[in-house]
């Protein structure tokens, strides 16, 4: 049975793993500094229509965030991230264990708002409590939804407004940018935020994340190593960012990705099922009564459902650049047997 | 004017002050090894009916609630505390400067309930989330509640169940153990909690707070060292502790705080006000109108109204073992007189 | 021209990124917990004889050590480590970063001998000092040398007299155990040490460092998590690691480039330059006339002469298992070219 | 019998303790901001000529030391100190709790020179290692040797050359600039440091250190605060350094405490014994043969000796301004029966 239950299952898109055949024994020099991650830097500047921004690649993704978090922030200085933030919840207090304080925000569909911002702004104003200096975002958030421009542009200006970096995790960000009512660009996210990311793990690559800073961060490498994020062949990170970026493969994976869950969904929902929060995106979160999932599961689906109320769960549908459309088809098919 | 800001707006009682007078050109060793602190210990020990308790002396109230809580936790490990506790709020992320996230439950009067802890304990299953180790409450709370014995005990089976420590922070104790309505005492607290304070600071020291530990914590000195907390000349904490045990002054002094607090309540009651919160302790936080405040502060009140909507807004009142009947009866006198 | 800077400058083994490419579509569960790490954690507690060990798989070397050694240690303790040690000046004070003081002692060879221990653990007798729990060696060590038997046996007696845990860097182990003069098996390893890594990067993988673990360590993949060491496809560890240790790979590749290092040696030397310390492994220090590097560098040669004196430096030389002969015997001519 | 383990055996000097009783009934705001405070903050501006200075009051020496030296650091930086430095050997690992290593230099008398710290900056040179930023010193030193001023100019120039900040620890301040050879002054400290501190605690204050900053650090308060260094009644600390600084109690304090050292030295060495390090300040390291410390320690003497061969200790004396010059004489008379 095809497993939806994530989307890095797989290893990487063959053309991404053909570039590091093809360059295995080229030597250079390490820790990101050899020519292909110089390419690859590039490559990411000219499509950010950012020639200033300094380019990182990291491997993954709480490492990722954690890092740039801290490497931005005095030791008094604090994040705000809705409480569904992959930050608050999933990291097992990485941000934490950096010394920082996260000042979360309830969200129903995963979304920061300026009045959310400005809510905790207010409630920390003396010397007494944590200073809020960075928003924490992410595009797609971990329920599935996106940004529009307006609100980041409403964002951008609240955080100027407070003297607060605006931080984007863009781990799911190859299926943000292709869904169907994104009006964001690459040139949009380098403006509007002081940081973003662009994920290769979930999109594509073995591993890998881009970061790109327009905010200055002179020593961000001395962060990298201290906290073991420096990858000493760093070329790998290079080779494959360049493959990701070739002929928009980036993106192309991406649109599959969204295209397979949009049939999950269309496909669920024409069975009658739904969904607690709409997403357009690869990530699907659908309820489902308990006997249905135990039927599936029982079929061989590896599905984990977060249990609703005593009859229901929700469970969630992660599709990615490798998910077979005869997959989907099949697991409608074994749905509708189940129901 | 009167100030009700604080109950740390004077020096210390007296009898204490007089207590370091006297002992002065003693000499003793440094860092809490002399007699005085041993004397003193071994009082608490015996109020606490703990004869095996560790007790620790502190300068302050955020040092002794951080360094108690970092020196039980693992680095992957969290707290769990009212969104209104103080180290949720009012000590700059000090907590979160030691590594550790703080888990935060909504809670109407300050008080944390073991529904409260189940539902942190269950959404936090696995190792990709942070692992609530430690329940932090206070009492009196920051808003001037407090706890009985039946929800004490309740809170302890709790945090037994789910393998939590509990600790109370009591830099308000006295007003807490001497408040109408409170049926706990020392021994229950050294019984129930895993670690306690007795906060002196607050109630008539100069500085310190009394930590007493009953969970082993063998290099809880360690540290203390190495934050900064083990003060050189200690025989001013072991001085002090030993005078507010002599002759139930500690309690006195609380029980004259309480009074003169029901007063001001009472007084204010009959004047038409209300309350955010029923307190019997030495905090009460009344609803006043800000045409009201601002009269009060023309007169030379130093008041700091908390906005709570258009026209009113929350200002809190405190009382000490210094404040005197007549600031009392006067400050009623001067209220009428600003409706 | 070859470079000899390092022995990560090329890529993997042809047969680990073979393993990579036949595994790539085959679906599985991430952060470790699949198959194919489960079956290389089998191998390596087989190959070790430690069946109660536990085996982590982690990226890179910094990370590795900074890991394992908070994992162990409580806020107030502190590592022991030579001043040459790579967590003592390699690692943008990595362990410093966690909290821990990292106490050095001088060492001619790199290594440590219990006397050096033991100097460090009288000197911290007391709560006003760190108090010294983790040995932390490397075999190879940070100039080449290894470790013998007996040598490791009276490291860990003192080790077991003190109190201390003993972690032993294998990033370069296999060169270790395949030099000249090793008595040293896995086996020994597991036996003598409490937790000691085997390194992947430097010999033919694309990443990777095993830790083997036969202290408890019940929370360490919390530990991982937050650190950002945990690989979302941790398959591709558990599938190079299967790789590595099939048909001997990783030792026939650490014997082969200990075989081109020590052709190097004995051809310098029998060229007249002599050597900062004798090694018998990957790493060859080399003192060279600045105007013979400078002409070897103008012949293309990527060296970093390390001054020694005003007309001299030390010159480093790293083998690895895509080092070919060929490469040696063109380097020792135009060595004799330059000299 | 008296002694002289420590300057900080007594409580406070009679002048110091009066004026916490005089203004104890005194309402005052809390946390540093009352008007003692900010007249002591005048009162050090004007001592040391430096009318922009930032004046902070916190309780003890650790404390001082590492909140100053955290808010000055990026996680990636370090200190560079003497292996000496109170916060290298006794403070647990205090800097480093912070997250900041502490790179030591070898210095036979306690002082650093310009030479010491480059060897330290030209041994760290790229994102793989620590960057040093901040020169620690102590004056006096551990071992009671003072700085020159041209030493101090020189160490400027140095720290200005490498862009470190220099920070001198002045716990021992009084005894430092009241010294036979001294020629600093307070305004030489505020000239030539970025921060340095004015030790109240071993000179005549129940507790209290003063830290003068001339670097911006605009949220020092919110580093205190998050430490748990900042006092509640912060006026504690305003009080004690007015009555410290009215008529030259503070330097005459130290000159006592000179004197009576001197005067022990002297004795010493005329029925002798000679001395591990000349010092001309309050604390002394005698070689003293062990049957006569044991024969000391008999007559009821607190000696600690620090082994030094099979036949000899050192043993530290240390004098204050509580040292009544009978007990310096009893001492010898009582040494002198012992040799």
């Amino acid at each position: 049975m095809y497993s939806f239950r994530n989307d890095y299952s797989e290893g990487a898109h063959p053309k991404v793993l053909q570039a590091l055949v093809d360059t295995n024994l080229v030597q250079t020099c390490g820790y990101g500094l050899d020519n292909y991650c110089e390419q690859a830097r590039q490559v990411i500047r000219s499509l950010t229509q950012a020639p200033q921004a300094d380019v990182h690649f990291l491997v993954g993704g709480t490492q990722t965030n954690y890092v740039v978090i801290q490497s931005l922030l005095q030791p008094y200085e604090a994040v705000i991230a809705a409480q569904s933030g992959h930050i608050s919840v999933h990291e097992t207090g990485a941000v934490e264990a950096t010394g920082h304080k996260v000042c979360t925000v309830s969200s129903q569909d995963g979304k920061v708002t300026p009045q959310m911002v400005e809510s905790v702004v207010k409630g920390h104003s003396s010397e007494h409590m944590v200073s809020p200096k960075l928003l924490y975002i992410s595009d797609t958030t971990e329920v599935g939804t996106i940004y529009t421009k307006a609100e980041l542009e409403a964002l951008r200006r609240c955080c100027d407004e407070h003297g607060l970096y605006l931080f984007l995790d863009g781990a799911r960000l190859g299926s943000a940018l292709t869904a169907p009512g994104n009006d964001l660009t690459l040139p949009d996210l380098a403006r509007l935020t002081h940081a973003f990311s662009i994920g290769g793990t979930k999109n594509g690559a073995l591993f890998g994340e881009a970061v790109v800073m327009t905010v200055p961060n002179e020593h961000f490498r001395w962060h990298m190593k201290q906290r073991g994020a420096m990858l000493a062949k760093g070329r790998l990170l290079g080779v494959q960012f360049l493959a990701l970026f070739q002929n928009d493969l980036y993106f192309d994976m991406a649109r599959h990705a969204n295209e397979m869950a949009l049939r999950l969904r269309d496909g669920m929902a024409a069975l009658g099922l739904s969904f607690s929060v709409p997403s357009p995106s690869n990530q699907q979160f659908v309820i489902m009564p308990n006997q249905v999932s135990q039927r599936l599961i029982a079929k061989g689906y590896p599905l984990e459902p977060d249990p609703l109320d005593a009859s229901c769960g929700i469970v969630r549908f992660v599709t990615s650049w490798a998910t077979p459309p005869e997959a989907v088809e099949e697991f409608l098919r074994d749905l509708k047997d189940c129901l």
